[in-house]
């Protein structure tokens, strides 16, 4: 994607450059791709459809395994701006922020899931001894694998002068789950034409496109203490913990509706929709209200709705694809798990692109190349 | 654990300061064991027992579910220093060893390791961008799977600026396995006087004490060239990278060889031997070679034995406990997969302490503070 002009803020300028990472990443992918045979060493196999997909899956028998480790990203870095400018720490949020990477990924496959480790490496002893912070850390922690039904196995809690920055911490949360019973399994079998297009809301930037919002800061006379809406500060609005979207997958399941698909809309925003492998064409007839958050960051960044669609999330957190018998229903049961949602579009059959009709946007097949 | 003299350097002196770490491990520990009754939602349970384990252990029927994430801490550091010194990667032994902290712990509970999730975090995206460096990462990290027969899930590959220090890379790896069947479940109820203790052999500093042995460079007027034994600089020494048990252990169920309880020796060196909740006395009459990098260490710090030994390794990785009967077979079997081992001594009734008896030296009740 790039910049139409000099004034706009695109994602590589904001100092994240793909074209570094990504050929380690495509080693790495094809280095992992190739151990999937060792589980055969224990009577087990991997599978494989769940490669480039949000959770790795292995079939254990009587149900799948599906585990993950996920990093929260530089939004701890708000929290730490924002502590230095209110005193207050917002470090229950950024915990509940950290346990969602996670969670929200596991649970794309199908999977329940049940145990979350906690990576918490800080850059010396002393980023415990705020206690006030710390605190804030375990019991937001503890809250969201409460309001998830996992358990807290437990967690690493190094010192890492040298490696992490004097002051700072890296967070990480690892997880496992099981997809139980097997049929719930949804890794996108069961997609397509005419299934229905679920979007639950977002409750702000989540844990995606923060670089780019920190950048912002720079033009903004000020900083995180802009308002983005009446009482409402730039700084507070980045830090609206993500949304858990497991009690919602399971709620689905104890409906009765069958997930064909979904999507954790993170990185790349909309262009998630386009993650199933196959050739359909997603077609968006209504969208979500944009949170006040990202309406200010597509402004100020100099946005038009394909560069802000194509990175963030826009209100849209995460995508359910159903059956379109059941989109209401899926509704309604978001809704009584306390999540907003609407009935966005459909699958058709088609070149692979993404619609977004209200916006007249459009993302073809090579807007998205995850694998 | 206090220096005797000026002129040692204790661990605290390295400058890990866990008077601050110890108050929110705590506080974590409290609200994560709040958590375990999560998994009743889901039809299953923790195994209560393995809180203050080495890895978290769920009932999910037909058998035990284990997770971990693990740190590598420091050592990255050591090859960094290394690379600048001689122009040589040393990535691919760092990976076995981050991978080594998990699996290694994981097995501790009778786990069969099957997936391993890579965290890589990274000062910024130039940190992949030294290719030679990247790839020994990813080539080391797949060998080590391949090793201990577990597939590579997937990871993180995030570039953390402002986070992690330029240069630097944050390395953990997250592992999920099965104990399967349930009897190989080793969290040490069948652990009692009588049973022998087999001490696996370690290869070198593992990747536990890094703290000291980097600070420990100022001291050498040759820093990591410095010669630990003839040809053998101090840096090459310290990489040596850590030795995979799972093989081992996994070649002593197929033996039908149980293990009661088993316990990695990574911080506290041998008073983790003392790790079993239980009341015991735990007499070493034999005590293994002691790698010249350790020698080199313990000496140059200024250490007594009880300081040496109760702060690094000392040449042996891996401790198991096992009926008496069975600990020749185990040493065997050991050997069988290249890992060194001995009939180290045994367990008694008797108030709980650790007796290394060819070095006089004694560690009681209050020498490991781990729950």
């Amino acid at each position: 994607m790039q910049s139409r002009n000099p004034a706009t803020l695109s994602y590589e300028q904001a100092g994240v450059n793909y074209e570094l990472i990504d050929p380690l990443k495509v080693a790495a992918q094809r280095a992992a791709a190739a151990t999937g045979a060792n589980l055969a060493r224990h009577g087990f196999g991997e599978v494989s459809a769940s490669r480039g997909e949000s959770a790795y899956v292995v079939d254990v028998g009587p149900f799948y395994l599906a585990s993950i480790v996920e990093c929260l990203g530089s939004k701890a870095l708000v929290a730490d701006e924002m502590q230095q400018l209110t005193g207050r720490s917002h470090y229950a949020a950024i915990a509940q922020d950290t346990i969602a990477m996670a969670i929200n990924d596991l649970v794309t496959v199908g999977a329940t899931p049940l145990v979350v480790q906690a990576y918490w490496a800080a850059g010396g002893s002393d980023w415990f001894g705020d206690a006030e912070r710390a605190q804030a850390l375990v019991s937001g922690w503890k809250t969201a694998c409460d309001h998830c039904g996992v358990a807290w196995g437990g967690g690493e809690t190094p010192a890492l002068a040298g490696i992490v920055e004097g002051g700072r911490i890296d967070l990480a949360a690892a997880c496992t789950g099981l997809v139980n019973p097997k049929p719930r399994l949804s890794l996108g079998e069961r997609l397509g034409p005419g299934d229905a297009i679920v979007l639950l809301a977002s409750s702000g930037i989540h844990a995606n496109g923060l670089s780019l919002a920190r950048k912002l800061v720079e033009r903004l006379p000020q900083g995180y203490l802009s308002e983005v809406a009446p009482g409402l500060s730039y700084g507070e609005a980045l830090l609206a913990p993500t949304l858990l979207y497991s009690p919602v997958t399971e709620a689905l399941w104890q409906a009765g509706i069958g997930v064909h698909y979904a999507a954790n809309i993170t990185g790349h925003g909309w262009r998630k929709l386009l993650r199933h492998p196959g050739t359909f064409t997603y077609r968006i007839e209504r969208i979500p209200p944009v949170p006040p958050v990202l309406e200010f960051i597509a402004r100020h960044a100099g946005h038009d709705a394909a560069e802000a669609y194509g990175t963030l999330n826009m209100g849209a957190g995460f995508a359910l694809f159903v059956a379109a018998a059941d989109a209401e229903r899926a509704v309604a049961v978001a809704r009584a798990q306390g999540i907003e949602a609407l009935v966005a579009g459909h699958v058709e059959a088609g070149p692979k692109r993404l619609l977004i009709e209200p916006l007249g946007v459009e993302f073809g097949d090579d807007a998205l190349q995850l694998r």
